[in-house]
């Protein structure tokens, strides 16, 4: 049995979510058939992130267990292959210790919010980020991101639907900035409650469009209470971007062949 | 009669073009169709460059002349409003000179081409890039631009289908960059011949593949011999960035309103 690590890049448009469903594609379901059809086994595939509907990914981190005796290359030459058409790209595989986990030996993730604020409709970013009409002042929504830095309760911030034991988590970084039209919101943290980076963004739109001042974002958080938090911002603008691991997952050395891409 | 420059943005893959054509929707016959609805008048709408299928637009300029009084706020998002759900936004419009031509009246084009260098497919970037698996050397690239900068007979990288009446072009910027995966080529000149930006870059990857030295580009300008150039690459990598106009196009001050976006 080998274990991979594989990093993946996807546009979150035509799937469900990462997680297997019975109402439509995943890209769980994708990887996995592609992985039966190279191996002839059934491999169950791992996200680190499980990305809901339309929640593209740029370094998702999955992983599985394989009995077939395949180079790391060759898997990610064939998963590439077998994916097709299906816009889902192995960037990188590696053969890693039969103790990764991409999920839970993950020590951060990192999440883009990409807003484009004008009033022309997208074109070329259509389901590829969140248009905002209303000018924000992305200064004001980077100040109020502060206020959520730390180990908070999120409870604000978190979908009903979520399912971790503990509402308190912890924000490395939040940070909200400006490139022309582009206001982009990069969240780092261990891990994130389900619609998390979502809410909170909703959130920071009302302060950008001054409907908030800063100092509000704290208020809401420290009320602990769902009905406080602002809209919640549109799947299509989220991207999963890194997952980190601690110390390097520690990919093994192949015997005659390159590792990753 | 008002005469009003329109700025604009699309993405190229589901039209034949900028041009009205028989095959297929193009982006002038979209714009003439929304017009029509918000005028009751039929306007022909000339555009800066004629990009061909598949070729987007991040700054196309266009201009047309309206009897009904209307200001270029208004226009713009009654253009924008009755476009959809064409991949077409109208970024700026201006009220100009009645002598004013987007395409006569232009001083000059810019023009990016889009090269994601990888093995793996792409995802997001699907009909946004030209992906190049093989590595890309972009400095000897940038190298061998230089040899086509400046005053030259440009029949090498020119179209058969070219209506221009002499082949000699001016190109006063070609620049190659990498930026992690993307290899960027940023064309700028007065004007260019039929597909001579797809055909150069197209001879590029050879350089930069190592197929072809940097001094082959300046012996296959030379040849003025359209077999001697390299594959011409696909119109989804283009994107037409900007027009520009000397001492700017003046836009007139129109009363009660704010002029552009």
């Amino acid at each position: 049995m080998q274990r991979f690590r594989i990093v993946l890049e996807y546009d979150g448009t035509p799937f469900v979510g990462w997680q297997r469903q019975t109402n439509g594609p995943s890209v769980q379901q994708a990887l996995e058939e592609a992985l039966q059809r190279i191996t002839g086994e059934r491999p169950v595939v791992t996200g680190a992130g499980r990305t809901d509907a339309g929640v593209h990914a740029l370094g998702q981190v999955a992983d599985c267990a394989i009995e077939k005796a395949i180079s790391a290359n060759k898997l990610r030459e064939a998963l590439n292959y077998h994916l097709k058409p299906a816009p889902i790209a192995v960037l990188e595989a590696d053969l890693v210790a039969d103790d990764f986990s991409a999920r839970f030996s993950a020590s951060a993730r990192t999440y883009l919010y990409r807003i484009v604020n004008r009033r022309p409709p997208l074109t070329l970013d259509h389901n590829r980020a969140w248009l905002v009409a209303q000018p924000l002042d992305a200064e004001a929504m980077h100040a109020a991101a502060q206020r959520l830095v730390g180990q908070h309760d999120f409870t604000t911030f978190r979908s009903a639907h979520c399912q971790a034991k503990s509402p308190v988590k912890t924000l490395d970084r939040l940070d909200v900035s400006r490139h022309g039209d582009d206001v982009e919101v990069i969240a780092h943290a261990r891990s994130f409650l389900h619609n998390q980076v979502r809410s909170i963004v909703g959130s920071l739109k009302h302060v950008g469009e001054g409907k908030w001042q800063p100092a509000e974002i704290g208020l809401v958080l420290k009320a602990k209470d769902r009905s406080r938090c602002g809209m919640l911002a549109p799947a299509h603008g989220l991207y999963l971007l890194k997952v980190s691991y601690d110390g390097a997952p520690a990919p093994k050395p192949e015997p005659g062949s390159q590792s990753g891409r």
